[in-house]
């Protein structure tokens, strides 16, 4: 495998998205980092800009015409940008990992109502492969459009899926606490370190964006329509995600299975995943920061007949750029975890 | 009211919700502080224990027959060692208001279900009042024995209590989120800063005690028996309890409120209560701490007919020292405010 | 003295001094707030803007011709804008307290040299009196025009001073560290959380602007030149700065003092302080937090004869609104400690 | 090198040092890990105690006796324990990487002095060397017994000894500011999170046991005495420790050199080295934490004739547990960054 050189692209390199995925691609042994593309730091070199970033090379201007040659593009734009690049990247024959929002929502018409503008790329929606790859591992083999998943959705949906498999499952209600790191590099109020430490804060308490991408998700796992009641927070915490649901099934059976049963299927679901690991304990933070992996633990309040599901993921890695590595991995048949192995 | 003085002694005056009833107790206008009791630390000044105390007075042993004569006693010891105390102290004339969990449950077959060994004192559980004067506040009036509500039923109770009252709720998934003061100033591993600091957890993720309270509360209020789904997570800051309530209401007329009266209903209902406060935003924990208040927030999910409440309190005020005083004032005839009014 | 109620405007409300300082003086028993105002939020209500501040009011346009009938002003304008306002302000017949830099330095070529423009009222700088009560008290109560120190001179003035009294000091380095609301409520890099949590780093390693203050209050108490070697560092805090002081003597018999007799020299010179505290061990920020005090040790390293001094304060407090309110009390003969005492 | 398998053990392995140093040796890939070892967790899983480990093994009791066939004892036992156990382990035939204090000081009068007691193995003092590659490099790779630096005295002394070996310094102020980790993994008043969390504190303010190594070693290096005032600081972070230093020269001229040619006099001396870098800024502790990199910035004070060094470290990497990596690589002849390159 020693011949198979990726040529990778990272645009919008200088985000914290972009910042880490040129670090986990410029460590992978089969890629070749091409180009990292920023507007505001272009010509400037990554270590003048980032002095923690170990890594050599400088920042380009974008410009589709290089893109001819290269073999896979990360599009690490904001929403509503990513769909005005993504059309030319495809043409010039790049394969595309869009980090962004752009390209998650299959329906046409749900875009508008939940980004409020109209797509300007909607004949890529259909062809455009969820990446989430404990779902859609052999379509995301053969995209060339991936929509890597929203930070909340992977934590949440990897949290669900033994179960929408299994059962049908009406509503989940999904309290996430999230890390700063989420709300991007920009100096905002919110972002304000005296407005964060010593704080704790729910936002978008009604009808946050990714609630269209796991109902999305789990409706299609579950074969009924599964209701969202999706509410996150701010942690006073750089790294990380934990998201506790709460689970209803339509037919209580479901919800009549014991702890152990329950702890045995989600085991079970899991257990050849590199990225997925069932656990005894409530996991914390901690115990996933820095890693690609997703720890869940499964309980079951019998009296209340609820299913309680903890997961915890790395709201950078597994919530972005680790999990858009692992989705080039197997684009390009790469074992899974090359290039992610070594993350602590 | 100037001739009022109430003689006010503080048991296990040493933990955090012991040093901070000492300070408040010190600063109210109407109370003399005849006795602050600690075993580890008796004969030692206050200020030499805690440099950042600044009041006078230093520790002294408990011994009951100093009792005779103190007009109000604040228990602050662990639940199972306060109800060995409780007793005396009434014989004495006292009366009394325990900060443990000892007298919450009226149950008395309870206890040893959720606090592991036999109540020593059941006699004393029927005349016990639950200090949560937003629902008992006459009660409370009277009691010679008030049960100090524990931290977190008191902000979910107080997000729940509206909808309570007036509809049929079924069930309440509690998901919490505390401090770290929450767990006391013993030094352990939970509470090493290195295993809190940019980590986050859930814990008694099944079973917690405080799941106890809440639905004899609850259920009591309601009319029904309301199932509640309790979560505790813990923070990585020092003081507050923020805890997002969904709620499930058995008619579903309940869930077909708008926003708008939603809001309304909970205004009304708190419109003259001095300590809760309903606001149209998602309130942080900035914005209590140091204070008695809870900030209560009601949405609607009007799509999953879900009712989600945001509350927030100071748990070591609100959640526990600074709702004692307020039981103190109700119980002698006090403004409920008096000596909580500057906190900020 | 019921009958004394002094008329008081803040110019510049709503940055971290403003909003501190319009919360003092707002609870202070003998001033009404007649104005609070501000450029950007001008129409908006006080707790509209800053859902956790409890007081009345709204913010309004500044206006000069407002300003006849203020008694006191105090502008919390950035350097460089305060010094176009205070003329106009000392003309209506009001009293000034400038938290801003521009009136601290007595000698007019400096303005220039740490400030980077010439100053627009050198006139004023001669009657304008530095605000650190401990020294200038007399002064203080007749001025029209008070500078208020910055907050790093304030904590390091404090740990020198008696000091600079009985010896011959020569050099005095002051190595500091500050919580991050001394760098101002505007979202920045330099205050986004990620940038600042699990992290610590110095600026401004030569030459911050705060060193002149130093140097020209000490060698004016010292009576010989003292030389400042400052270093100011960012803590991942909010509120707070102390201060590590290397002493170096010209007469080596003022290092040649015990640790008793240093003790003693500092305990007896603050003795009669409202709000400077000597204290036998290491104090931390804690124990000043939300409180005007300035707590100060004294060591000699007997080995290396250096004097060493640790000095806490809240920078926003003591550092900057409370000592504003200080030297307020001061010039309007009230006690000193006025609207200041319950501070925790 | 293929064939190069070093079997190493640690002794302690289950503290802050001992764990870090498990999961560095466990993916060096010239090392067989043959025990950790480790009282109180004897017979359990590393993952088992540690769920954020993710290595392989299990904790055994230390018996010397296994000690036979071990090549390399990594020591992480509290000073005054680890001079029981070296001895043996000498006489087992291994080399051994002491990183307590127990034989960092040469001179066999200082060790009761400093630490309390006599030194129960003074023999050994002479041939051990003072694991600083930075200095004793070629006495390092001889060695059988090494003492692995303080953390303070390795961040102190990188920053000193370019002017230590050009010039006669003769004083250096050492003010350290370190996080939580440093502290070890007891749960102790200091280490809760709520004493630490928003606060900041000096501690040993005089007299800190980490002073008489940077003398000797400066002294060292220097040959003249150097005298070391040094105060270190509790940070409210978990991982790094930033010390700023203040030096004095004997000769003047050294005072007198120019910023550029302090900076190049450092980037010089440090040019081959794999973990020294100097830098152009004011480095923070992000830039370090997770590698084994000492980053140095110097400047001038050209008024007050001081030259100001900061550097950071990650304290459990490059203050220990990496630098005893660093040190078994000198001393098996491997390169030195085996097994440290990827540290991010």
């Amino acid at each position: 495998m020693g011949s198979i050189v990726i040529k990778a692209a990272v645009l919008g390199a200088t985000g914290y998205t972009g910042t880490l995925l040129s670090r986990l691609l410029h460590r992978h042994p089969e890629v070749e980092v091409v180009a990292l593309t920023s507007q505001s730091h272009a010509g400037q070199g990554v270590q003048e800009v980032f002095p923690e970033q170990r890594i050599p090379g400088a920042y380009v201007p974008f410009r589709v015409e290089d893109a001819d040659g290269w073999d896979v593009v990360f599009v690490c734009y904001p929403h509503r940008e990513a769909q005005d690049v993504v059309p030319g990247l495809l043409d010039a024959g790049c394969r595309v990992i869009d980090l962004s929002a752009d390209f998650r929502l299959k329906d046409p018409g749900a875009y508008p109502i939940w980004y409020g503008m109209e797509h300007t790329a909607p004949h890529l929606l259909e062809a455009a492969v969820y990446g989430l790859p404990e779902v859609h591992r052999t379509a995301i083999r053969e995209a060339d459009l991936v929509a890597n998943p929203g930070c909340f959705p992977t934590g949440a949906l990897l949290g669900m899926l033994p179960l929408l498999e299994r059962d049908s499952v009406s509503r989940v209600i999904v309290d996430s606490k999230s890390g700063v790191s989420g709300a991007g590099r920009r100096a905002t109020a919110k972002t304000h370190f005296c407005n964060v430490h010593e704080n704790f804060q729910a936002y978008a308490e009604i009808g946050h964006r990714h609630t269209a991408e796991m109902s999305q998700e789990a409706t299609e796992v579950c074969g009924n329509e599964v209701t969202v009641v999706f509410t996150p927070h701010l942690l006073p915490v750089q790294r990380g995600i934990l998201t506790t649901l709460y689970l209803d099934m339509t037919d209580p059976s479901g919800t009549g299975s014991t702890a152990r049963e329950l702890d045995r299927l989600y085991r079970e679901r899991y257990r050849d995943e590199p990225f997925a690991e069932v656990v005894g304990h409530a996991p914390s933070l901690r115990e996933v920061q820095g890693t690609n992996v997703c720890r869940i633990c499964v309980r079951v309040d019998e009296t209340a007949h609820v299913v309680k599901v903890i997961t915890v993921i790395d709201n950078l890695i597994k919530g972005a750029s680790g999990q858009a590595v692992q989705n080039m991995n197997i684009m390009f048949d790469l074992p899974e975890i090359t290039g992610l192995e070594e993350l602590a």
